[in-house]
């Protein structure tokens, strides 16, 4: 395994770890400081301070984009509904692409008009239909445009309202499904990889017994496009921000990671952490934890 | 499918969806009033009141126990720990035995300490083999008695401190390798079952992209022992205690259920209402609401 101890070059953040630091300049700029070299960031974040603007500080401060968070949520309750998600996937895809992303992450959605608080069905089935084929018609665009797409199979417990592919095997027969020629581009850290692959998040994830088998399932697949990490806490206080701290949980971050690199996965350690808690402390404070933190927790 | 619309004979009440009504005596007795005809006790609530006067109530009201809750909680610290679960469980089955129960549900265990909030290892797959010993170790002495045991997998937010059996297929997968000749007696509705099964809770398995097949496979083996309902809730606002009415949710109840009786499953409907919302209420509403969604939205 990789030597972290004294070595934070692999390490990214997500921009939503650090959600309470203000815009995302500040954020990148505090990145910077703690000689961060990758970050993750959300199309909310860059769109306040602009693209632009957000492109120009990423190559200022030498900044690589483990990620970009994030494109998905395509069922929708009519066809019009289904059309605007593909044209914002495919500006996603485009906003990626100008940020030199490694790839587009997606959070495929689920139940129409759930995340509001009134799904309008029931029929998982159906949403699961409509994210298979708003994946493929977005693979097409994304494809010409160069930028591997990312599916992040989601915890089981939002299987309503923000993704109903709740497992890493379900993501991997769907990018079986839509890329079975593998036919992606120079993708992570410039190694051949295919078109569509998977985000593997140890939050979402780190309970499935089939979890081994479905990262090497993936790492064969060359599939293997980014790795989030935070950490499982007991008890969990609420379904949506209340992730811990890398070594502050149960999960067994260095196995999984033995797994990630046994599949052939060098790539960024993406620390995506929504926490109401550490969205109350100072960025300073974060960034040197998570960097201690993936230094010997992971 | 069987017709529920004006017939409750399969409506079971799991007596946790009454907690907030009282003592046991009390919840059977309303359960009696309503027209109830099977029940599904916990093992704090029939110790509250006596075991032989549970037995007697049960008897005095010609009520059926579609289950027992509950047995498992097998991982431990240490081999004391260990040992003291399985004689427990033992208890458990005796217990099963004299309230003639269908059933022993069997809720796994996790992570030693984690329930507590302190867990002790990260070892999820070390609770998964102790896991398995618990239940090969109950198992025989169960057979003996005559008492089928369900597995209930619990859905993968309780990984972590309740249960790290978190799919039907993970369950199948233990009742295949631990009672091979499916050598159980007569079981639920005097029909030939396996000794080792499982409980199917539409709260844990619902989102499970396998399910279905999940089901047929159960039934092929005669280890559908339990089937238990509610509903999920959009938002969900606490991890245990927020579940919803049939009805109130995103569960697609009468689909799941098809799956169920296509698959062979004659048997009850458990209504299992962990809820901070509907303890609050009074026992006759719940139980008027429960024959009401039986009817109409299973």
């Amino acid at each position: 395994m990789r030597d972290f101890s004294a070595d934070h070059r692999w390490l990214s953040i997500n921009t939503a770890t650090l959600r309470g630091a203000g815009r995302l300049d500040t954020i990148i700029e505090a990145c910077a400081r703690h000689g961060i070299r990758a970050i993750s960031p959300w199309r909310d974040q860059v769109a306040a301070i602009g693209l632009e603007r957000t492109a120009a500080l990423v190559r200022t401060h030498g900044l690589a984009l483990s990620g970009y968070c994030r494109g998905g949520m395509f069922p929708a309750p009519d066809a019009a509904g289904r059309q605007a998600a593909l044209d914002d996937n495919r500006r996603a895809v485009d906003e990626a692409k100008t940020l030199d992303a490694a790839c587009l992450v997606l959070v495929v959605g689920a139940l129409p008009g759930a995340l509001a608080g009134a799904a309008l069905t029931k029929d998982l089935a159906g949403a699961r239909r409509q994210v298979h084929d708003g994946i493929a018609a977005t693979l097409e665009y994304a494809k010409e445009a160069g930028m591997p797409l990312a599916i992040e199979p989601l915890h089981p417990m939002y299987a309503a309202d923000r993704a109903c592919v709740n497992t890493l095997e379900q993501a991997l027969d769907l990018c079986d499904a839509l890329d079975p020629a593998r036919s992606g581009s120079l993708g992570v850290d410039d190694v051949h990889c295919a078109a569509l692959g998977v985000a593997v998040d140890v939050y979402h994830v780190w309970w499935d017994p089939a979890l081994k088998a479905g990262i090497e399932r993936a790492g064969a697949a060359n599939r293997l496009f980014a790795y989030h990490i935070c950490d499982w806490l007991v008890p969990t206080k609420d379904l949506l921000n209340d992730r811990g701290m890398m070594g502050d949980g149960v999960i067994d971050l260095p196995l999984i990671r033995s797994w990630m690199e046994d599949a052939g996965y060098r790539g960024m350690h993406e620390v995506e952490i929504f926490s109401t808690d550490w969205w109350k402390r100072d960025a300073d404070e974060v960034l040197l934890t998570c960097r201690r933190r993936h230094a010997d927790r992971t």
